[in-house]
Protein backbone atom coordinates (compact mmCIF):
# COMPACT_ATOMS: atom_id res chain seq x y z
CA UNK A 1 0.00 0.00 0.00
CA UNK A 2 1.70 3.53 -1.05
CA UNK A 3 1.90 5.72 1.62
CA UNK A 4 -0.98 8.59 1.98
CA UNK A 5 0.12 11.79 0.50
CA UNK A 6 1.20 14.83 3.07
CA UNK A 7 -1.30 17.30 4.29
CA UNK A 8 0.92 20.82 4.66
CA UNK A 9 -0.28 24.26 6.04
CA UNK A 10 1.17 26.87 7.32
CA UNK A 11 3.43 29.89 6.03
CA UNK A 12 6.70 27.92 6.14
CA UNK A 13 5.67 24.73 5.93
CA UNK A 14 3.82 25.49 2.04
CA UNK A 15 6.76 28.06 1.34
CA UNK A 16 9.78 25.11 1.93
CA UNK A 17 7.47 22.66 0.14
CA UNK A 18 6.55 24.58 -2.61
CA UNK A 19 10.46 24.96 -3.11
CA UNK A 20 11.52 21.65 -2.08
CA UNK A 21 11.77 19.62 -6.09
CA UNK A 22 11.19 16.38 -4.53
CA UNK A 23 7.79 17.15 -4.13
CA UNK A 24 5.32 16.60 -6.29
CA UNK A 25 1.80 18.84 -5.66
CA UNK A 26 -1.13 17.65 -6.41
CA UNK A 27 -3.01 20.70 -4.62
CA UNK A 28 -2.83 23.92 -2.95
CA UNK A 29 -5.75 25.81 -1.54
CA UNK A 30 -4.80 29.74 -0.46
CA UNK A 31 -6.45 32.55 0.84
CA UNK A 32 -6.26 35.51 -1.03
CA UNK A 33 -3.70 36.90 1.40
CA UNK A 34 -1.71 33.75 1.94
CA UNK A 35 -1.25 33.75 -2.03
CA UNK A 36 -0.61 37.19 -2.34
CA UNK A 37 2.27 36.63 0.39
CA UNK A 38 3.57 33.33 -1.17
CA UNK A 39 3.31 34.98 -4.79
CA UNK A 40 7.20 34.42 -5.59
CA UNK A 41 7.08 30.77 -4.09
CA UNK A 42 3.83 29.91 -6.08
CA UNK A 43 5.02 31.55 -9.37
CA UNK A 44 8.57 29.65 -9.07
CA UNK A 45 6.83 26.46 -9.04
CA UNK A 46 4.10 26.81 -11.46
CA UNK A 47 1.40 25.77 -9.30
CA UNK A 48 -2.14 27.42 -9.58
CA UNK A 49 -3.77 27.67 -6.28
CA UNK A 50 -7.19 27.47 -5.48
CA UNK A 51 -8.15 30.64 -3.94
CA UNK A 52 -10.54 29.51 -0.60
CA UNK A 53 -11.85 31.60 2.09
CA UNK A 54 -10.30 30.53 5.29
CA UNK A 55 -13.40 29.27 6.49
CA UNK A 56 -12.87 26.15 3.93
CA UNK A 57 -9.40 25.25 6.16
CA UNK A 58 -11.08 26.01 9.49
CA UNK A 59 -13.45 23.20 8.38
CA UNK A 60 -11.00 21.20 6.47
CA UNK A 61 -8.74 21.20 9.14
CA UNK A 62 -10.50 21.82 12.79
CA UNK A 63 -10.02 24.37 14.76
CA UNK A 64 -6.44 23.85 16.60
CA UNK A 65 -4.33 24.08 12.83
CA UNK A 66 -2.87 27.57 12.66
CA UNK A 67 -3.40 26.86 9.01
CA UNK A 68 -2.61 31.07 7.77
CA UNK A 69 -4.46 30.30 4.50
CA UNK A 70 -3.15 27.66 3.31
CA UNK A 71 -2.84 24.03 2.32
CA UNK A 72 -0.95 22.20 0.70
CA UNK A 73 -1.36 18.30 -0.70
CA UNK A 74 1.62 16.80 -1.91
CA UNK A 75 3.63 13.28 -2.29
CA UNK A 76 5.45 12.05 0.93
CA UNK A 77 9.20 12.26 0.92
CA UNK A 78 11.21 9.31 0.48
CA UNK A 79 14.20 9.85 3.35
CA UNK A 80 16.92 7.45 3.41
CA UNK A 81 18.02 4.36 5.05
CA UNK A 82 20.36 5.01 8.11
CA UNK A 83 23.50 3.11 5.58
CA UNK A 84 22.58 6.03 2.96
CA UNK A 85 23.60 9.19 5.39
CA UNK A 86 25.94 11.14 5.39
CA UNK A 87 29.05 10.07 8.48
CA UNK A 88 30.38 12.98 8.92
CA UNK A 89 28.22 15.63 10.78
CA UNK A 90 25.90 15.01 14.05
CA UNK A 91 23.17 12.62 14.14
CA UNK A 92 20.22 13.27 16.64
CA UNK A 93 17.98 9.81 17.73
CA UNK A 94 14.81 9.95 19.58
CA UNK A 95 14.04 7.03 22.44
CA UNK A 96 10.05 7.07 22.25
CA UNK A 97 9.55 11.03 21.86
CA UNK A 98 6.45 10.90 19.77
CA UNK A 99 4.48 14.11 20.44
CA UNK A 100 4.41 15.92 17.44
CA UNK A 101 5.30 19.80 18.38
CA UNK A 102 8.51 18.27 20.19
CA UNK A 103 9.40 16.24 17.23
CA UNK A 104 8.51 19.25 14.83
CA UNK A 105 10.62 21.95 17.04
CA UNK A 106 13.55 19.35 17.23
CA UNK A 107 13.49 19.00 13.07
CA UNK A 108 13.33 22.78 13.55
CA UNK A 109 16.79 22.80 15.65
CA UNK A 110 18.13 20.06 13.54
CA UNK A 111 18.11 22.35 10.52
CA UNK A 112 19.51 25.23 12.11
CA UNK A 113 22.13 23.33 13.66
CA UNK A 114 22.81 21.48 10.42
CA UNK A 115 22.21 18.06 11.85
CA UNK A 116 22.80 14.78 9.31
CA UNK A 117 20.24 13.31 10.20
CA UNK A 118 16.80 12.48 12.57
CA UNK A 119 16.76 9.06 13.27
CA UNK A 120 13.75 7.79 15.36
CA UNK A 121 11.36 5.12 15.85
CA UNK A 122 7.90 6.36 15.76
CA UNK A 123 5.57 6.70 13.06
CA UNK A 124 2.75 9.65 13.09
CA UNK A 125 -0.72 9.69 11.33
CA UNK A 126 -1.61 11.80 9.01
CA UNK A 127 -2.70 14.21 11.14
CA UNK A 128 0.25 14.53 13.75
CA UNK A 129 2.31 14.73 10.97
CA UNK A 130 0.68 17.76 9.58
CA UNK A 131 1.43 18.90 13.35
CA UNK A 132 5.19 18.24 12.68
CA UNK A 133 5.03 19.67 9.91
CA UNK A 134 3.88 23.11 11.28
CA UNK A 135 6.36 23.13 14.57
CA UNK A 136 9.07 22.37 12.10
CA UNK A 137 8.34 25.02 10.18
CA UNK A 138 9.73 23.89 6.91
CA UNK A 139 12.87 22.18 8.55
CA UNK A 140 10.96 19.13 7.46
CA UNK A 141 12.11 19.66 3.68
CA UNK A 142 15.79 19.90 4.69
CA UNK A 143 16.62 17.12 7.48
CA UNK A 144 16.77 13.63 6.59
CA UNK A 145 13.80 12.11 8.86
CA UNK A 146 15.32 8.01 9.42
CA UNK A 147 12.38 5.73 10.66
CA UNK A 148 13.98 2.65 12.30
CA UNK A 149 12.57 -0.36 13.58
CA UNK A 150 15.31 -0.72 16.26
CA UNK A 151 16.76 1.96 18.11
CA UNK A 152 19.39 -0.38 19.71
CA UNK A 153 20.36 -1.60 16.13
CA UNK A 154 20.43 1.83 14.58
CA UNK A 155 22.90 2.72 17.61
CA UNK A 156 25.40 -0.26 16.84
CA UNK A 157 25.11 0.74 13.06
CA UNK A 158 26.25 4.50 14.17
CA UNK A 159 29.12 2.93 16.22
CA UNK A 160 30.38 0.57 13.46
CA UNK A 161 30.63 3.85 11.08
CA UNK A 162 32.36 6.07 13.68
CA UNK A 163 29.87 7.78 15.19
CA UNK A 164 30.22 8.35 19.18
CA UNK A 165 27.01 8.17 20.48
CA UNK A 166 26.11 9.94 23.48
CA UNK A 167 22.53 9.37 25.79
CA UNK A 168 21.19 12.68 27.42
CA UNK A 169 20.60 11.90 30.96
CA UNK A 170 19.87 13.23 34.05
CA UNK A 171 21.55 11.14 36.29
CA UNK A 172 24.47 11.22 34.02
CA UNK A 173 28.21 11.80 35.51
CA UNK A 174 29.37 13.96 32.67
CA UNK A 175 28.44 17.16 31.54
CA UNK A 176 27.64 17.89 28.09
CA UNK A 177 30.06 19.53 27.15
CA UNK A 178 33.02 17.58 29.09
CA UNK A 179 32.21 14.91 26.46
CA UNK A 180 34.63 13.57 23.93
CA UNK A 181 33.99 15.64 20.38
CA UNK A 182 36.83 14.09 18.27
CA UNK A 183 34.96 11.66 16.62
CA UNK A 184 31.01 12.49 14.68
CA UNK A 185 28.55 12.24 17.40
CA UNK A 186 25.27 11.36 17.54
CA UNK A 187 23.14 12.46 20.45
CA UNK A 188 19.98 10.13 21.91
CA UNK A 189 17.01 11.85 23.73
CA UNK A 190 14.85 10.48 25.46
CA UNK A 191 10.98 10.62 26.64
CA UNK A 192 10.18 13.37 29.39
CA UNK A 193 9.61 11.56 32.13
CA UNK A 194 10.56 7.75 31.46
CA UNK A 195 14.53 9.06 29.70
CA UNK A 196 15.84 6.80 28.33
CA UNK A 197 14.43 3.10 27.78
CA UNK A 198 17.24 0.56 29.87
CA UNK A 199 18.56 -0.95 26.59
CA UNK A 200 19.07 2.49 24.70
CA UNK A 201 21.20 3.26 27.56
CA UNK A 202 23.34 0.59 27.36
CA UNK A 203 23.61 1.32 23.83
CA UNK A 204 25.19 4.14 24.45
CA UNK A 205 29.15 4.89 24.36
CA UNK A 206 28.43 7.34 26.98
CA UNK A 207 25.68 9.21 29.39
CA UNK A 208 26.13 13.12 29.21
CA UNK A 209 24.23 15.28 31.28
CA UNK A 210 22.86 19.13 30.76
CA UNK A 211 23.93 20.50 34.29
CA UNK A 212 21.67 23.57 36.37
CA UNK A 213 22.16 24.94 39.16
CA UNK A 214 18.20 25.75 39.25
CA UNK A 215 14.89 24.79 41.31
CA UNK A 216 14.00 22.87 38.63
CA UNK A 217 16.31 20.50 36.62
CA UNK A 218 14.63 19.61 33.49
CA UNK A 219 13.85 20.91 30.38
CA UNK A 220 10.98 20.00 27.56
CA UNK A 221 12.85 17.54 25.18
CA UNK A 222 13.17 20.41 22.61
CA UNK A 223 14.63 22.26 24.19
CA UNK A 224 17.11 19.72 26.17
CA UNK A 225 17.80 19.19 22.38
CA UNK A 226 19.01 22.36 21.31
CA UNK A 227 21.23 23.23 24.02
CA UNK A 228 22.48 19.96 23.72
CA UNK A 229 23.34 20.69 19.71
CA UNK A 230 24.59 24.30 20.96
CA UNK A 231 26.99 22.68 23.74
CA UNK A 232 28.03 20.03 21.38
CA UNK A 233 29.18 22.65 18.76
CA UNK A 234 31.55 24.06 20.62
CA UNK B 1 -12.18 42.73 41.12
CA UNK B 2 -9.88 39.88 42.86
CA UNK B 3 -8.14 37.11 40.17
CA UNK B 4 -10.13 34.14 39.06
CA UNK B 5 -8.74 31.15 41.22
CA UNK B 6 -5.81 29.51 39.36
CA UNK B 7 -6.84 25.86 37.59
CA UNK B 8 -3.84 23.60 37.44
CA UNK B 9 -3.68 19.87 36.35
CA UNK B 10 -0.75 17.54 35.63
CA UNK B 11 1.16 15.68 37.36
CA UNK B 12 4.24 17.92 38.13
CA UNK B 13 2.74 21.23 38.01
CA UNK B 14 -0.23 19.72 40.50
CA UNK B 15 3.07 18.15 42.61
CA UNK B 16 4.69 21.59 43.02
CA UNK B 17 2.26 23.76 43.91
CA UNK B 18 1.41 21.20 46.85
CA UNK B 19 4.40 21.67 47.99
CA UNK B 20 4.04 25.74 47.67
CA UNK B 21 3.06 27.39 51.02
CA UNK B 22 2.27 30.48 49.06
CA UNK B 23 -0.38 29.00 47.42
CA UNK B 24 -4.18 28.09 49.40
CA UNK B 25 -6.15 25.19 48.22
CA UNK B 26 -9.34 25.26 47.68
CA UNK B 27 -9.80 21.70 45.70
CA UNK B 28 -7.96 18.73 44.69
CA UNK B 29 -9.61 16.31 42.13
CA UNK B 30 -7.89 13.14 41.50
CA UNK B 31 -7.76 9.74 40.06
CA UNK B 32 -7.15 6.91 42.34
CA UNK B 33 -3.53 6.35 40.58
CA UNK B 34 -3.19 9.63 40.76
CA UNK B 35 -4.13 10.06 44.25
CA UNK B 36 -1.38 7.47 44.97
CA UNK B 37 1.35 9.21 42.89
CA UNK B 38 1.15 11.91 45.22
CA UNK B 39 0.71 10.26 47.92
CA UNK B 40 3.39 11.97 49.90
CA UNK B 41 3.07 15.41 48.51
CA UNK B 42 -1.12 15.09 49.49
CA UNK B 43 -0.17 13.80 53.21
CA UNK B 44 2.76 16.99 53.69
CA UNK B 45 0.22 18.95 52.29
CA UNK B 46 -2.31 17.87 54.10
CA UNK B 47 -5.26 18.16 51.89
CA UNK B 48 -8.08 15.47 51.16
CA UNK B 49 -8.35 15.00 47.86
CA UNK B 50 -11.82 13.98 46.01
CA UNK B 51 -11.43 10.83 44.38
CA UNK B 52 -12.92 10.65 40.83
CA UNK B 53 -12.88 8.97 37.29
CA UNK B 54 -10.19 10.33 34.95
CA UNK B 55 -13.23 10.96 32.76
CA UNK B 56 -14.77 13.78 35.12
CA UNK B 57 -11.69 15.26 34.45
CA UNK B 58 -11.74 14.92 30.88
CA UNK B 59 -15.17 16.88 31.02
CA UNK B 60 -13.86 19.53 32.79
CA UNK B 61 -11.37 20.24 31.05
CA UNK B 62 -11.55 19.19 27.35
CA UNK B 63 -10.00 16.32 25.05
CA UNK B 64 -6.61 18.53 24.49
CA UNK B 65 -5.83 18.81 28.38
CA UNK B 66 -2.94 16.29 29.62
CA UNK B 67 -4.60 15.96 33.15
CA UNK B 68 -2.88 12.79 34.55
CA UNK B 69 -5.76 12.84 36.42
CA UNK B 70 -5.44 15.31 38.59
CA UNK B 71 -7.45 18.57 38.74
CA UNK B 72 -6.51 21.89 41.82
CA UNK B 73 -8.18 24.98 42.06
CA UNK B 74 -5.77 27.08 44.23
CA UNK B 75 -5.40 30.90 45.05
CA UNK B 76 -3.31 32.80 42.45
CA UNK B 77 0.10 33.46 43.36
CA UNK B 78 1.30 36.88 44.49
CA UNK B 79 3.89 38.72 41.83
CA UNK B 80 6.24 40.79 42.79
CA UNK B 81 6.44 44.34 41.08
CA UNK B 82 9.75 45.14 38.45
CA UNK B 83 11.09 46.99 41.61
CA UNK B 84 10.80 44.30 43.96
CA UNK B 85 12.95 41.40 41.92
CA UNK B 86 16.52 40.30 42.86
CA UNK B 87 19.16 43.09 41.20
CA UNK B 88 22.00 39.89 40.52
CA UNK B 89 21.06 36.99 38.06
CA UNK B 90 19.75 36.80 34.77
CA UNK B 91 16.53 38.73 33.87
CA UNK B 92 14.38 37.53 30.80
CA UNK B 93 11.67 39.52 28.92
CA UNK B 94 9.15 38.72 26.90
CA UNK B 95 8.17 41.07 23.89
CA UNK B 96 4.61 39.68 22.80
CA UNK B 97 5.58 36.04 22.95
CA UNK B 98 2.01 35.21 24.28
CA UNK B 99 1.24 30.97 23.16
CA UNK B 100 1.11 29.25 26.62
CA UNK B 101 2.92 26.70 25.39
CA UNK B 102 5.92 28.44 24.57
CA UNK B 103 6.07 31.06 27.80
CA UNK B 104 5.61 27.74 29.86
CA UNK B 105 8.38 26.28 28.44
CA UNK B 106 10.46 29.07 28.73
CA UNK B 107 9.27 29.77 32.28
CA UNK B 108 10.88 26.06 32.46
CA UNK B 109 13.97 26.94 31.33
CA UNK B 110 13.98 29.95 33.41
CA UNK B 111 13.44 27.64 36.03
CA UNK B 112 16.63 25.09 35.58
CA UNK B 113 18.63 28.22 34.52
CA UNK B 114 17.95 30.05 38.35
CA UNK B 115 16.69 33.24 36.21
CA UNK B 116 15.55 36.18 38.71
CA UNK B 117 12.18 36.92 36.72
CA UNK B 118 10.82 36.40 33.58
CA UNK B 119 8.76 39.82 32.72
CA UNK B 120 5.86 40.03 30.27
CA UNK B 121 2.90 42.61 29.18
CA UNK B 122 0.94 39.64 28.22
CA UNK B 123 -1.91 38.30 29.98
CA UNK B 124 -4.16 35.16 29.64
CA UNK B 125 -6.89 33.84 29.95
CA UNK B 126 -7.67 31.08 32.92
CA UNK B 127 -7.89 28.28 29.65
CA UNK B 128 -4.27 29.89 28.91
CA UNK B 129 -2.76 29.83 32.00
CA UNK B 130 -3.58 26.41 32.58
CA UNK B 131 -2.13 25.30 29.39
CA UNK B 132 0.71 27.80 30.65
CA UNK B 133 1.19 25.56 34.12
CA UNK B 134 1.07 22.42 32.39
CA UNK B 135 3.97 23.24 29.85
CA UNK B 136 6.01 24.99 32.63
CA UNK B 137 6.17 21.70 34.54
CA UNK B 138 5.49 22.96 38.20
CA UNK B 139 8.54 26.19 37.26
CA UNK B 140 5.57 28.46 37.43
CA UNK B 141 5.45 28.01 41.48
CA UNK B 142 9.52 28.68 41.35
CA UNK B 143 10.09 31.84 38.90
CA UNK B 144 8.98 35.20 40.05
CA UNK B 145 6.66 36.02 36.90
CA UNK B 146 6.68 40.09 36.78
CA UNK B 147 3.38 41.59 34.51
CA UNK B 148 4.23 45.02 32.72
CA UNK B 149 2.28 47.41 31.14
CA UNK B 150 5.06 48.67 29.10
CA UNK B 151 8.02 46.69 28.36
CA UNK B 152 10.36 49.71 27.24
CA UNK B 153 9.81 51.25 30.23
CA UNK B 154 10.40 48.38 32.45
CA UNK B 155 13.54 47.66 30.33
CA UNK B 156 14.85 51.71 31.04
CA UNK B 157 14.52 50.64 34.94
CA UNK B 158 16.40 47.48 34.69
CA UNK B 159 19.13 49.42 33.11
CA UNK B 160 19.08 51.85 35.96
CA UNK B 161 19.63 48.92 38.98
CA UNK B 162 22.65 48.13 36.45
CA UNK B 163 21.36 45.23 33.93
CA UNK B 164 22.60 45.18 30.70
CA UNK B 165 19.82 44.85 28.67
CA UNK B 166 20.10 42.65 25.75
CA UNK B 167 17.50 41.96 22.43
CA UNK B 168 17.66 38.56 20.58
CA UNK B 169 17.69 39.22 16.80
CA UNK B 170 18.39 37.24 14.20
CA UNK B 171 20.29 40.49 12.10
CA UNK B 172 22.13 41.48 14.81
CA UNK B 173 26.03 41.24 14.23
CA UNK B 174 27.09 40.52 17.35
CA UNK B 175 26.72 36.89 18.56
CA UNK B 176 25.47 35.67 22.13
CA UNK B 177 28.61 34.40 22.83
CA UNK B 178 30.39 37.80 22.36
CA UNK B 179 28.44 39.65 24.63
CA UNK B 180 29.49 41.59 27.76
CA UNK B 181 29.04 39.76 30.51
CA UNK B 182 30.47 41.55 33.53
CA UNK B 183 26.93 42.74 34.34
CA UNK B 184 23.53 41.36 35.19
CA UNK B 185 21.86 40.93 32.17
CA UNK B 186 18.30 40.78 30.90
CA UNK B 187 17.48 39.19 27.37
CA UNK B 188 14.85 40.18 25.59
CA UNK B 189 13.00 38.06 22.97
CA UNK B 190 10.70 38.39 20.19
CA UNK B 191 7.50 36.78 18.92
CA UNK B 192 8.43 34.04 16.08
CA UNK B 193 8.37 36.19 12.70
CA UNK B 194 7.68 39.21 14.13
CA UNK B 195 10.43 39.09 15.99
CA UNK B 196 11.41 43.10 18.52
CA UNK B 197 9.13 45.61 17.78
CA UNK B 198 11.39 48.84 16.51
CA UNK B 199 10.74 50.25 20.36
CA UNK B 200 11.94 47.24 21.87
CA UNK B 201 14.93 47.25 19.73
CA UNK B 202 16.33 50.49 20.19
CA UNK B 203 15.61 50.10 24.30
CA UNK B 204 18.49 47.35 24.00
CA UNK B 205 21.97 48.17 25.26
CA UNK B 206 22.74 45.71 22.12
CA UNK B 207 21.47 43.30 19.85
CA UNK B 208 22.71 39.54 19.42
CA UNK B 209 21.80 36.83 17.83
CA UNK B 210 22.63 33.03 18.02
CA UNK B 211 24.43 31.50 15.03
CA UNK B 212 23.91 29.29 12.93
CA UNK B 213 25.14 27.10 9.59
CA UNK B 214 22.27 24.97 8.72
CA UNK B 215 19.62 25.62 6.08
CA UNK B 216 16.72 27.06 8.42
CA UNK B 217 18.31 29.66 10.60
CA UNK B 218 15.82 30.27 13.12
CA UNK B 219 14.38 28.25 16.44
CA UNK B 220 11.22 28.15 18.27
CA UNK B 221 11.19 30.93 20.55
CA UNK B 222 11.22 28.43 24.07
CA UNK B 223 14.12 26.87 22.25
CA UNK B 224 16.00 30.19 21.17
CA UNK B 225 15.58 31.31 24.77
CA UNK B 226 17.12 27.86 26.49
CA UNK B 227 20.31 28.23 23.83
CA UNK B 228 20.82 31.67 24.87
CA UNK B 229 20.42 31.00 28.48
CA UNK B 230 22.62 28.46 28.26
CA UNK B 231 25.09 30.45 26.38
CA UNK B 232 24.70 33.69 28.37
CA UNK B 233 25.73 31.36 31.74
CA UNK B 234 29.64 30.47 30.05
Amino acid sequence: MPDQNDIIYGVHPVAEALKNPRRRIYSLKASRNAADRLATEIAVRGVVPEIVHPNVLDRRLGPEAVHQGLLMEASPLDQPRLDQIDKSGTVVLLDQVTDPHNVGAILRSCAAFNVTALVATSRHSPEATAVLFKSASGAYEHVPFVKVTNLARAMAELKECGFRVLGLDSDAVLDISEADHTAPVAIVLGAEGKGLRQLTRESCDSLVKLSFDGPIRSLNVSNACAVALYALRR
